[in-house]
C-alpha cells in the first residue's frame, strides 16, 4: 500500500464511459444500482432517447424510484428536424446542469451525452465549467462515443469500451432485455 | 436496413466484457437491470467475492430480489491457501454450470470468471462446452481481464473495457456506492 494515499477521502467522482463497443449506458445503470444499494440518490439524464422511451431499464428503475428522463427527440441519422433535435438538447441539458449544481443528487449520469456536444449543440467549455463548479460530494457519469478531449482532461477515470465483435455484424438482431 | 438480416429472432447472447478498465462488472449489472425491466429472471455468480461480500450492488439486488452469490473466500494475491481458493472455484462453478443448464434463468452472468480460468482452476473447455449445450433462451455474460480466445471465439458480442485513466492512480482512493 502507497502510504501517501489519502484514506478515507470522500469526494465525487467524474467518470467517463466512451469508445465504439457495447456496455457503456449499462455499465451506468450499473452504477446507479450500486449507488442506490448504499443510499445514495441517482437520477439519469438520457440526451439522445424520447422523453417516452420505455426500454427495459427505464421499467425497472421506475421501480427503485430511479427518475430517468429522455432529453431527446428519438433522434436518428435520419432525423428531418435537427434544429429541433439541437433545441431539445439545449434545453435538456440546462435541467441536467440544474440537477448537477442543486447537490440534490449523489450521482447523476448524463448517457449520450457525448453526441450532442460533438454536433455542437451543447457547448464543451459549458459542460466543463458546470463540472468544476459541482458540489464536491456529487459524481457524474457520462457515456457516448468520442468524448472530447477536454472532458477526458477533466474525468477522474476513463474507460474505453473497445468493440471486439458484436452479434448484430452476425447478423443476429438486438434482443429485448439485452440490448433495449 | 439489411434486408437479409433475421428479423425479431430470439435467442440468448453470450456476452464478454473484458480489459483492464472500470466498467465491467457494472455493465453486467446494468444488463441483469435492462433484463428486470423486461420480466426476465437474473442470476448472478461472482467468482472472486465472498460469499459474504455485502458491496452496494448486493444490497440494492436483494431488494429486486435478485440472487447473486459470491462463490470465492475473498481470494486475494496474498491469499495464503491457493489450493483452498481452487477448490472453491470449481464447487462454485458446478453451482453456476447447474444454473445455465437448468433453463430456469433467463440471464446468469459469471462476474470475474477469467481468473479462475486463467489460474487454470476451472478448464475452459468446460466453460464453452456448457455455453454451448444450454438452453436457446438463457443468456450469459462473463466478467473479468484477459478473456480466454475459446471464449472470445464463442462469444456473440465481446467488449474491451479499455482503461484510458483511473481515479485510483491520481490519489484519489475507491469511492464507497461507485466502486464497491
Amino acid at each position: 500500500m502507497n502510504k501517501e494515499r489519502p484514506k478515507g477521502e470522500r469526494r465525487g467522482l467524474v467518470l467517463v464511459y466512451t469508445g465504439d463497443g457495447k456496455g457503456k449506458t449499462t455499465a451506468a445503470l450499473g452504477l446507479v444500482l450500486r449507488a442506490l444499494g448504499r443510499g445514495f440518490r441517482p437520477r439519469i439524464f438520457q440526451f439522445m432517447k424520447h422523453e417516452r422511451a420505455a426500454f427495459g431499464e427505464h421499467r425497472a428503475l421506475e421501480k427503485l424510484g430511479v427518475p430517468i428522463e429522455g432529453l431527446g427527440d428519438g433522434f436518428s441519422w435520419r432525423s428531418r428536424d435537427l434544429e429541433k433535435s439541437a433545441e431539445l438538447a439545449r434545453a435538456g441539458w440546462q435541467r441536467a446542469a440544474a440537477a448537477i449544481a442543486s447537490g440534490d443528487w449523489d450521482l447523476v449520469v448524463l448517457d449520450e451525452v457525448t453526441y450532442p456536444l460533438r454536433f455542437g449543440w451543447i457547448p464543451v467549455t459549458e459542460v466543463v465549467e458546470t463540472l468544476r463548479a459541482r458540489p464536491r460530494h456529487v459524481h457524474v457519469v457520462l457515456t457516448g462515443r468520442d468524448a472530447p478531449a477536454q472532458l477526458v482532461a477533466l474525468a477522474d477515470t476513463v474507460t474505453e469500451m473497445k468493440k471486439i465483435k458484436h452479434a448484430y455484424d452476425a447478423g443476429v438482431p438486438a434482443q429485448k432485455g439485452m440490448e433495449h
